[in-house]
């Protein structure tokens, strides 16, 4: 079997690390420095010839930064002969971009899918991305987890008997509806309008959420807006409680702080797939760890074994 | 200026004729043969060097049969030194394939896409795709209308006071909301649950139904099983009647009969981008045509003129 | 070794089934659905990772729509990262379709090969091409397969000392003049023309047939126009006796029976690379299997032994 | 409309001259130096931007320098902007090598439209190609013209009331027969084995030619060992006199001398697809010009106007 | 003539402005915005359509957020059916990773001409490549403009009689002998050795310079380590005056005032093809615009009329 | 490990035996013909499924057809499932070609770089390349080798402590520095306008010469005019003795022996990337053998070893 060889950029190294002490492998180094015109330039300092290759890189803020540092680690193991090149983008920040909702705009998740073929990727693996569809972007086969399944194992640990979960929006109310049934428990959604990225009204709440303890569920949350909002509909429902949960936890704007200042919001959970550091958490915040199912995917991938086994 | 000219397949020749009246262009003809082992044979008979040609071929059952003209149609116009070649798809039944729900399948709506440019499509005209996210699965240029308007135009004759909008499935229901702020009213869904391709329980409404005019909006309806589904629903919910909307009335299994069939139903809505056979018919179906919108988009991709601006 | 992993579509199980049993390997199952848009949808059902997958599919009548199969297959299999993907054609229908003798027409075989690179394919194996230019077409490994050697050895169990070949075609005759070397007798060519797919005219035989046993041979047999056009030259020139050949028997139109009925015919020999149902069989007709040539192949491909060793 | 503009390599500049005689349209220069190490430097000497670009290089001895030449013509006029760039190409020497009749060679004549196609070649305009498969070898238009038409023009000069035409190959008598057909008159054929590229024996003739005025027709004559061998056989068939007619004349060998002295050989008749140098000639060589065909097929390719219905 | 549609991105308005100013049309409005997890979105402000669009962005710091700008505005014109895209790039960064000069970095120059070409690219118009190679490293056609003539024309103001151009590099000396050429003066070299991007030692100078007025001239100046280093050995050489002219005035870490501060530079020239913000500026910087180069260019290209012509 | 199989084509079998012997693998047989046409014929007569091949073949005179050779083999190589090709080209004319310095050429050193990979080559090996952006020029891995170390190996037998390296260009100068830091010596240069390829006027020579052992090291020598140039203006300077050193010795013009009877010159150094037939040589002439440093190089790119490593 050829030799794995693990890198990351500068987007997430401590999940990088963690993956790598799960693989009992070294995260080798990479050098990265601009030249004095700010043209990046990427070192892999590691033998990549004939080795199974894996770049890990959340495409997090800054993220044009990080994606223009993964492409060009992706040319350098590919100019080194890497037998294999998976990209490991545990956040994909351009999934954001899936359709064409106004005239002379890029579909920048399909955009950059080409641009990392383009750069030598293989194949991807990929976590919670924005909308299922964003899959069959890529041309390269992507394998494609979901942190449900680490959120749910949170939840577990307590009584769900008064719960409910809500979706802030209705087009992402599936997701929400198969976390419900995991969790054995009902769904609610909030009808969303969106009028830009971060102006969000949400008219009503469609299901019962009166009196209920309430999960809201969404796959990534930056301002919070959609969530202050929801939270302004459930109040005049008069819920009991809230918890907040995500897989992407890009918390811009202070988001984790003036969501703990909410009395309502006794939780906010989401995973690592994004750096948070520490200024920015606060007593109410719960972060779970993705390292272990992605380095369990990526076991299977150098090993050739079914990585939808794993999730079945 | 380049001089157009267009073709159809078998799919829906009707369609294609009353789109050229409207153009003001003949329809050239085509002749599909096949050998004596079922091999497809397709040539144009209309001079396609340097012209700007247009191809009608909406992929509507038997799917695989017109998939298969079109890309034989596609390869003749591009080896006869076509100037450019837009592919006109008012039904793309592949984009029901829009994502990987089960290991080992295909996206059949990237696949297909990614084989029509192979056969030589510069550019597509599309209708309604099942979900927005399809238009980033080609990587060439592509033109989507929308139905709503036309739909919407229909029922705007009605009194609307009571009425509302039902998407029957989460998924959708941004759509029927859209739908719902063109005419002016409000929107509720269904929580639905799909087992298999055609077998789904809706479990709730999600919004208030009770008493009212009921417009159930979908983009496609086939064997009608999910209407039926709503349908129990919004009987229990006591709604006072219901008329049922969708751009793609493929009507499988003698679908608009069964639907006519139901007492609260008092009118099935659809547009021609489906050839819907006169056996199909009855009383309660009005078919609305696309082949205005359809020709004056083309005009406009002649002319280089802003299709966007056409639907603004 | 990568394991092997071997999957057919609809087109001809039979064969599949007896390829994998001289292979010693199971054949996995695919399950084959439509959406009830028509749209197909294929699920490889066995674990593709890393293995090197071989796809078995004739693409015989309903020609079509086992082309669109095999390439969901295809993308099904590379999505599901199969290590290499070979495509197994028996019968390569589009072969027939290798030149533009009329304008504006596709040259289907070429189209055919680009669709099935599109789609995943990274090598064929393929039998008996209507003509050897076809090879050309793909641009992909081929490793082509005639089934003159499983004819010859059949014949070579009559007495053929007054036994001539007669190609019906003098374009087919290069290959009637190896098969007649093979058997060490004469060969001699009808003088044909296509006034269409199947409209034929023989005007003349040249070489000697009076009083003589004729082994006609054809790549192919379908309504068998051809067949009978030939048969009534070879009367007048009064032979003796008449057996047909062919590789691929696709007996449209009751070619089988109509062949049969005619008395000179003692005999009709194909291969099975095309299934031949049980009510189209008569006393007449004999099937050679191909299942040990093909099985034989595709153990050298995946062991990376020389194929042209196994046919010097 | 964009203008023309027509250069040559050094394969035959005499054609090209003609050509743009009849187009009335300048030939503009081409430089072609080598550097010290012998790589080829190639510069069009004329304006090439936004220009309907036609390079005439026929691919004739030495073969791979003409190759090579037209390959950095390609590249130089896409580098300068060309809007498209026409190959002409009277001889496809690469024709030849259609089919894998051996294990591990090329197929020479896919390989060199691919590279033409990397070069930048955006369509071909080729003459009487080897085989009509050679077509589809091309992933780019091709206007495949043939010399029938021409050579037929020649021949109507003389009494053909007791002449037959003979292919001297089974697998070219489509060919002859088409020829055969435009003169009213019949055909016949050798039956050929070739052992090697130039080592051929011809064991039959089929069809009727004792006493007859024969006219042997091949694409291309060599050597000249095929007519050699055919006489030998015509010979002893007590034919009455022989005209030899062929689109291609090589004439390699000393050829055309050595057909001169064959007193049965009447006329050598070819066009001037390949140069024929003046030490080359004799009496009875007769070269029909093919750049008037060339020429009017380049105008309609350069207006857009049919060029099948050319010839109809 | 198709229209012309010219957009910028964020990296240097004013220059952008210019060249419009130039061309007499309207520099089109660009809409930037970031989604909440820093994914950019850009909307092109005016119709694309059959338009022959030029995208204008220098690839100065932030050199990567402009790239990826650049790259989303190629596949927004792209999607948005623009009949031509040319990017103008004034200044390429990446251009200074032109070679391989450690084990597993990428060729950046390489990398991101290929970037360019799969988002949308049809042709590039450049002005001085760090090295000329780098002109082949573009898959489609480039336009390379210099800005030499424009430097030259402003030292011609000077009385040269006793002046020298230095090039600080022998790597460089081909640039600067041309320059020396145009102003029929001599030409002198540094020998430098450059340990990292910013550690250089010239550890002599190569040519007559005592008692000299010099003219250092280099593509580009970013810290200016590689002028100092040269100042100290000209200092050593007893040069009676300095002046410093580059195309690329980068001028990072204060190098404009760093430089102005040493008393032997007289000027400091450069062009515009890098913003310089005003804070940067001081007594002896005199900046030459390329817009009316730029500008005159993309006219020719628009037209289709010789670039090359223009520069003779 | 998969076998390794090597072939040559018909440029420098020596080279590729000594190669073999090395590696103690046998040199496989290549069959290199033409047909009547001129077009080639290319078998390589060993298997090569599922090999890791190698194709050594430097493009040297005659250029053309050796690449012609090349790109037959390649493809041959490839439709013959050869697991990787490995392009070893020791010399590579077409580097020459790197630039565009005079409008519509090509830069040959791109488009043969695209033209071997359209052919099929996976990667390259290479040897001291023009210049170093060349590398860049390739889509594929290319490892780079330099044969400084080799040289500077034979030049440390001499006492070098009057000597000095002498670059005939400055734009060559990096590469003697490079090379004299390997010696421990001092560098200079000669000012070098090149008015053609074979035009060369050199007015100055830059740095200490006078009373020195002078090393003139280029990177190839054709014709030798720079050298004669170079020497010239030595002589004026009153060096002491004169060594001539290179990579590639092409020798074209009776160089060697014109350079030998030149009395300051008292050797010429060059290695054997080139033929150099014996009838060329001179006494003064010396051929370092590369042979060892390219089979260790291929050793490891076969057995996946870092190959920088070797050359650290």
């Amino acid at each position: 079997m050829r030799d794995i060889a693990v890198f990351t950029g500068s987007a997430h190294p401590d999940l990088a690390k963690e993956i790598c002490e799960h693989l009992g492998v070294p995260l080798l180094p990479t050098r990265i420095d601009r030249f004095a015109n700010d043209c990046i330039e990427v070192q892999l300092q590691g033998n990549c010839r004939e080795r199974d290759v894996f770049l890990i890189q959340p495409l997090v803020p800054p993220t044009q930064e990080h994606l223009a540092e993964l492409l060009f680690m992706l040319d350098a193991a590919r100019g080194a002969s890497a037998a294999r090149i998976t990209v490991v983008l545990p956040h994909y920040a351009y999934a954001r971009s899936d359709k064409k909702d106004a005239p002379r705009i890029s579909i920048g998740g399909r955009l950059v899918a080409d641009l990392l073929t383009t750069a030598g990727a293989d194949r991807v693996l990929a976590m919670t991305l924005h909308s299922p569809q964003v899959h069959g972007f890529f041309s390269i086969p992507v394998d494609h987890l979901h942190a449900l399944r680490e959120l749910a194992h949170h939840f577990r640990g307590y009584d769900l008997s008064n719960t409910v979960v809500v979706s802030p929006d209705l087009g992402n109310a599936k997701e929400a509806a198969a976390f419900a049934r995991m969790l054995g428990i009902e769904v609610a959604a909030g009808a969303k309008q969106r009028f830009a990225d971060d102006k969000v009204v949400i008219s009503s709440v469609i299901g019962e959420v009166a009196d209920r303890d309430v999960i809201v569920l969404d796959d990534e949350i930056a301002k919070g807006s959609t969530v202050f909002e929801l939270l302004a509909r459930l109040r005049e429902r008069n819920v009991r409680s809230v918890r907040v949960a995500c897989t992407h936890g890009l918390f811009t704007n202070d988001a984790v702080r003036r969501l703990s200042a909410e009395k309502e919001i006794e939780e906010i959970v989401c995973t690592n797939t994004v750096p948070i550091p520490k200024q920015k958490s606060t007593d109410k915040l719960t972060v779970i760890s993705v390292a272990p199912a992605l380095a369990e995917a990526m076991r299977r991938i150098h090993n050739g074994e079914s990585v939808s086994a794993l999730f079945a």
